[in-house]
């Protein structure tokens, strides 16, 4: 079933990857206007499954986060505009090179081709990754959870109704519409017609589209982010960014959740840090020289390696910044990591060693992220290095292609 | 087993990623030297594989490839030492940003980390994919074919003790010595420890690791490429590209397989074609209307998808360029395609709807390749979208990060 809804992607992709940066944006306002215009017809299928969840029994919080009104529709409506006024990515001359022999090659950035995204119970990702999908020259297939497959088949419908109101092909958005695990992994292993998967979700998910993708992947989202206070911070400073990172909003992957702290300075800063933290009920567990200066737990082994996205963090006493840096190797995920120095020096050696997407100094872990590094927006947190790290905004989105002018070269 | 050698990869890699320009080409010139030095040893380790590969009744052609000489050893020392006078790729500043709330963002290439080479017989590909990492600042984990299993060894361990001789540690190449199914395997799956692996080889071993791979792949090789004779074509210079691609080098990816003819020339072009290709003895196959013009055999369907590497091509005429490209979407593997014209208009059109990696107007398509981009070397050719995309040279060898200078910036 899945390998017809790739002949239809190949077949869009034909029409998309060519279309003029007029003719997307006119579908992205088409679909900006349907959402809103049809509103009611996404509440009513949101109701649905809103009805179906409380007689699953999903907890107050998952049903808030499936939940679609007229705001949060009014939300997404302005999301898909904001995708369509960002720069168009694609056919960008990105490598100029002139060869002795007369050869001219241009590397010309080209949309990837078709992108299948995974997502779990959030229903505005489909309107989210399609306009990213669309403005950026790919066809998308989406499979979103059971949870909100009623939301997700009437969204994606109006989008495609918009979409072949503006001439473009409605092919260029799919949806999945059989929310099986087979389904998943047949997306997973459509090679010949889908270009990349881009899981969004939960790490089990994203394990699971790791472990069993034949297609190439997108690995995303897992953060078990660290901040360093090196011995030359400033105090006030550091206090200030680890509440910031942990606490201004612990669901999410740029969140903190191990704070490293250099013994010369321990003593002092632990203190204050644990009092700040104290104003949201954050719990602290430790490592043996932590617990000996607060008054908290103690850690375990699991908890280094526990992105808790909760109002909890790990604090361990490191002998240098040294030490500090192996147990980032040892239990980071790649994703973001602080120093708190001012220290010119230990700042770029730290910048430099720690091998994870975004490396700051002095700054809250929380700004990784497509529109605060002015991406506009962003369609997830790539934590493998191939392709594309950090955020994933348009222009990573799209592939290259060669495009060679000669005059009868041979070799 | 290769998880301690993924272990030991990743500890070489802290040293490697942070390794000076200067640092890595001495242990390249290292290398050179001790390949040539120690020559004896490799070529009597080589006599034992000959030896083998004679007992095990393999092919002339076959023997030849494996065999190791001192010429061919001094080809691939040059070749080390080529790879050393490039520009080293890493800590070039890809994009600067300046966010309104003082953020300084710099996106910085850096290695990939750890990346998996799995090849075939040719025992120079050692050398030759050991020193594009190196240079690159990638630890590189080999795991060749049993034919060659002895001079790999021996070529592996040379160029271990002089990297050690330059102070970086010898773990940065290091080699699968087990060269059963199992280990391919294990180094497909080696997630946390590989950060990308490339396969270098035939159809067969590309397939299985598309297909077995848990870590990120680049897929390689398969070269399916395809020439189109416009009907606005130089006769003359179509003749030539289509025998230089066909002939030159028959046995590599980007020789041409199949020919696309435009009817309204393919009653004087072809004929002429033949001619030429008869020189070298290529037989040729075509569709119906290739059959009445030519005294050719017919074409299968099979015919049409076949990468023939061989004096072998199939032919066929089509009604118009809209034909021959949608002929190009279905059998295409997605390596090189060209289209020979002398209207500008044509050629542009070919040039953006063609999906492929390298797309020439009047070349021939052998000229994809590393080398002739002007990119020093390559580790292979990409044929799919991700992350890289025709010739992987050393830029392509890298991945990036975002260094974030902040002065207590929270959200």
């Amino acid at each position: 079933m899945l390998e017809e809804l790739g002949k239809k992607a190949c077949e869009a992709k034909k029409k998309l990857m060519i279309a003029s940066e007029e003719e997307k944006n006119n579908a992205l306002k088409a679909i900006a206007k349907a959402l809103v215009e049809r509103q009611d017809e996404i509440i009513s299928a949101n109701a649905i499954d809103l009805e179906n969840a409380k007689k699953n029994g999903m907890s107050t919080a998952m049903m808030d986060r499936l939940k679609l009104d007229g705001e949060r529709i009014g939300q997404m409506a302005q999301g898909v505009l904001d995708v369509a006024s960002l720069p168009d990515p694609v056919g960008k001359t990105l490598l100029e090179i002139e060869r002795p022999n007369g050869l001219k090659i241009k590397r010309i950035s080209t949309p990837l081709g078709v992108i299948g995204i995974i997502f779990e119970s959030r229903p505005n990702v489909t309107s989210d990754a399609a306009s990213l999908c669309l403005k950026s020259g790919n066809v998308v297939i989406l499979r979103g959870g059971k949870e909100a497959i009623n939301s997700n088949m009437t969204t994606v419908k109006i989008m495609r109704d918009a979409v072949k109101s503006e001439n473009l092909p409605e092919d260029v958005i799919q949806l999945v519409e059989d929310t099986s695990r087979e389904s998943a992994t047949a997306l997973m292993t459509l090679n010949g017609y889908v270009d990349v998967l881009i899981p969004r979700g939960g790490a089990g998910l994203i394990q699971a589209v790791v472990k069993n993708a034949s297609v190439p992947v997108i690995e995303t989202g897992a953060g078990n982010c660290h901040i360093y206070v090196d011995k030359d911070a400033d105090i006030d400073m550091a206090v200030e960014i680890v509440f910031n990172a942990k606490t201004q909003r612990p669901s999410v992957c740029n969140a903190a959740e191990s704070l490293l702290i250099h013994k010369d300075i321990a003593d002092d800063v632990l203190g204050k840090i644990k009092e700040k933290l104290d104003e949201k009920n954050v719990e602290l567990v430790g490592d043996d020289a932590a617990v000996k200066i607060i008054d908290i737990n103690k850690a375990t082994d699991e908890d280094w390696a526990t992105e808790y996205n909760d109002y909890k963090m790990s604090v361990k006493v490191v002998d240098s910044m040294d030490e500090a840096i192996e147990h980032i190797y040892k239990y980071s995920t790649g994703h973001s990591e602080c120093i708190v120095t001012d220290n010119n020096q230990a700042a770029e050696e730290f910048l430099n060693r720690v091998d994870s997407a975004a490396v700051y100094v002095n700054a809250s872990t929380r700004f990784t992220d497509g529109g605060e590094f002015g991406f506009g927006a962003e369609i997830g947190i790539s934590t493998q290095k191939l392709h594309a790290r950090g955020p994933i905004g348009l222009p990573e989105l799209q592939s290259f292609k060669y495009k060679i002018y000669g005059n009868g070269q041979i070799r």
